[in-house]
């Protein structure tokens, strides 16, 4: 029905995550129908893409090729005796987003999980056991998702780095009632844990 | 905070329409995760796109380069006396995916639109009544949108076609509740051509 220029198009988009064959065709429409240099840029981005990038090696975080370690840990105004554990390199995103954070990052590169064969050799734990005494670290904050899996990875993770440092602290981040939703609106789970992490005013 | 190839990438998605930066950068993120080949293919599609679409001149229905005619035109098992009227060419696909129309189309190209300064002359209009007489047309059915601008193209082409060709039949698509969806839940002016355009049984 479509050209085939326009099917292979569809069919390509069609691969990325959560997009449907309605969303796939309306983007290709849409890269048709523009000005060619959107395409041609989009293209050239995607050439780029696995040239350019590549792990720090001690945080993991994603660099550019030609660098040799993330800025995030060479700069000299970031506290590397904190390091903030994240699952993947784009939550290190909304973390840099908010400003709050002057720490270090390391990223796990997953989360245990026994359903699809993830074990703990599978994560970058050991490296980060092995920055506790090379960055004299301080303090641990444990940033994995809210998911079952995640939360198994901050436990197996809190006693890994107890029993590799009985000094340093771990912590989590908090669980509340995020902020611009109405008690009657939150869930049940999420309620439980702002009433259980209640701060003293 | 990512790397430049990663921002370029997220840059480049994130012009499409309707994706925000954070499914651009989830778009990306999964483009450089996963098989490099899925962002070759992605890429090469793209460099395929413009050189190998053309519009019919007759339908102006969108073909492969190498074509000269719409094959939903040219096949003979199409009925070349009805004409479906659509706006863009993305609209055949949905028609088409019936099964249930056997006619040629008529791609308008657009809308009429005085705020965006869309005139008649803009439109495959003149193209359509040509071939009223080159096809020996019996019906038109016009399936512009239900949006204003797509209800006023409609009069404007029912108008034109019966000044052009006054035995032509013209028909437009049925308004009424869609499949799935109760009574309690339609809205009020889909109701009132429910109602309107009720069928005897």
């Amino acid at each position: 029905m479509l050209p085939q220029a326009l099917e292979n198009l569809v069919d390509a988009i069609g691969r990325l995550p959560g997009v449907g064959s309605r969303t796939a065709e309306r983007y290709a429409y849409f890269l048709f129908k523009s000005d060619q240099k959107i395409a041609r840029s989009l293209s050239e981005a995607l050439d780029d893409l696995h040239d350019g990038i590549k792990t720090c090696p001690k945080t993991f975080a994603l660099i550019s090729a030609g660098e040799t370690l993330s800025p995030l840990y060479t700069d000299r105004a970031r506290d590397k005796s904190v390091v903030l554990v994240v699952e993947e390199p784009l939550d290190i995103v909304a973390i840099e987003k908010t400003h709050s954070f002057h720490g270090t990052y390391h990223v796990l590169g997953g989360v245990l999980s026994p359903i699809d064969g993830v074990e703990p050799k599978d994560l970058h734990i050991k490296e980060l056991l092995k920055r506790l005494d090379d960055d004299d670290v301080q303090e641990v904050i444990i940033a994995t998702n809210a998911s079952v899996e995640g939360e198994s990875t901050a436990i197996f993770l809190q006693k890994a780095l107890r029993k590799a440092s009985p000094a340093v602290k771990v912590s989590r981040l908090a669980r509340g009632i995020p902020i611009g939703v109405d008690l009657e609106y939150a869930d049940q789970i999420t309620l439980t844990h702002a009433l259980n992490g209640r701060t003293e005013l």
